[in-house]
């Protein structure tokens, strides 16, 4: 499969690779958390939210080094284990290692179907993040806040403060919020038509005539919203309808141009 | 978070927990796969392509008790563990263990944001399945044939026997499949509209009166195929025409009934 590989950078850090893994991880809608609890021979693995963020530099933008925030239940495994320090091996004594539970996150967005001649060298369009770092259970009140809004706000837009804020302390116990210290990362990206088929296949035309070729774009749509029962506000509000038309126009924009655009050259090899 | 949890169970099957665990993952573009690799701290998480099925008993239906097969680079990382049975320490050297790396799968549709009076009771309606088991490269040529044919139609529906095939001996060796004997699995599913929110703000009016609450319905949508430069097939076919229809009716119709379909009991449960 013809990819793009970005690499999380040592240092210097190149702020096109960074952009772009962050970028994937905050519109990903869910990310995938692997990390290894005790007595399993299986890596646990679990849909999360989470975004990206600095809490010391607020004003950091998608090009700078950042911590992931992932949000879970405070009673839930992972967030027992990140409190435990747990290692690899699960007995919770690695005192001289880095503090934090070892984890993996995982965003991936699949932008089309790459229909080629044969199924080997079918494809998909996709981007895809992977961060490697170790996560510990966020104690500082404002820190905690702070988070809860980064990932509300990145769920939609602005929605942190037309709900009921502040949590009340009991909302704030309840809800847990890991710090991720990224240590490593990487993006995969694969963009435009089919190709990688053998010359003997490229070049028969009784082929061509009989296989379709070409790209099926694929993105995610949001539909009208659909009131609940105890929804008391008559129209939808402007800030939601702006983030859903910002969210359905990317969507199907990212997934055409990933069609259409061929594969560049690597940027971090500039 | 309300939710719907369906085990993989041990003995008896129900086909109910079965069926919908294998349908979340067969109609997944991508799966997360996660396992450990020697000498890292972290859990590996990749996205992968894969489809469950039973090639000693080809006639199964998703009710079944199946495997799940992983379409990957004979050259990966994964392939290569694989055929070494790395156990969880990396050491290669589990003899007493069962053939197979540990490996855990993850595959998770987002129906739906479901916004709610309180950042706390925001949640997502969602489909996400997780199995465990220990994957080996299959060698013997007819199933691996079976299975990339599987995994091919799990893409688009009879796309297999429309592109050039049977695949050449070069093909066939450049290509691994990898079949996970499932030890475990489950599912957690969440439908409905906004819920869970304290008493004292679901009698507030003035909050009713302020915060829209309902559910944005989310799903996948297969854009207008875009043919390639060397497309010679002058109509889209049929069979893909029909898939893209299924596809596209099938996510916004689950997608609409998530958000307006309350939990269920867990039917596990009877």
């Amino acid at each position: 499969m013809p990819s793009q590989t970005l690499e999380y950078p040592k240092q210097p850090y190149t702020s096109y690779s960074l952009e772009t893994i962050h970028h994937i991880i905050n519109t990903s809608p869910v990310l995938h958390v692997s990390f290894n609890a005790p007595d399993s021979p299986f890596p646990t693995i679990l849909p999360m939210i989470g975004q990206m963020g600095s809490y010391s530099r607020p004003s950091a933008d998608t090009g700078d080094v950042l911590d992931l925030y992932l949000h879970g239940y405070v009673s839930s495994q992972i967030m027992n284990l990140a409190r435990g320090n747990w290692g690899k091996d699960g007995d919770g004594a690695e005192s001289n290692e880095e503090p934090g539970l070892p984890l993996s996150v995982a965003a991936t967005h699949v932008d089309g179907l790459v229909l080629s001649l044969t199924p080997n060298s079918h494809s998909y369009n996709y981007r895809s993040a992977v961060v490697f770092g170790r996560a510990v259970p966020v104690t500082d009140a404002a820190e905690k806040l702070w988070a809860m809004e980064l990932i509300t706000n990145g769920v939609v837009h602005d929605r942190w403060r037309h709900t009921r804020v502040p949590p009340t302390p009991a909302e704030m116990q309840s809800t847990a919020v890991l710090r991720v210290a990224v240590a490593a990362g990487s993006a995969k990206i694969r963009t435009g038509m089919p190709g990688g088929e053998s010359r003997a296949d490229a070049g028969d035309p009784a082929l061509a005539a009989r296989v379709w070729t070409g790209v099926v774009p694929l993105h995610l749509v949001a539909e009208e919203p659909l009131p609940g029962p105890g929804n008391g506000v008559a129209q939808v509000p402007a800030y939601l309808r702006d983030y859903m038309a910002d969210f359905n126009n990317h969507a199907k924009k990212t997934a055409l141009e990933a069609a259409t655009t061929p594969m560049k050259p690597n940027p971090s090899a500039k």
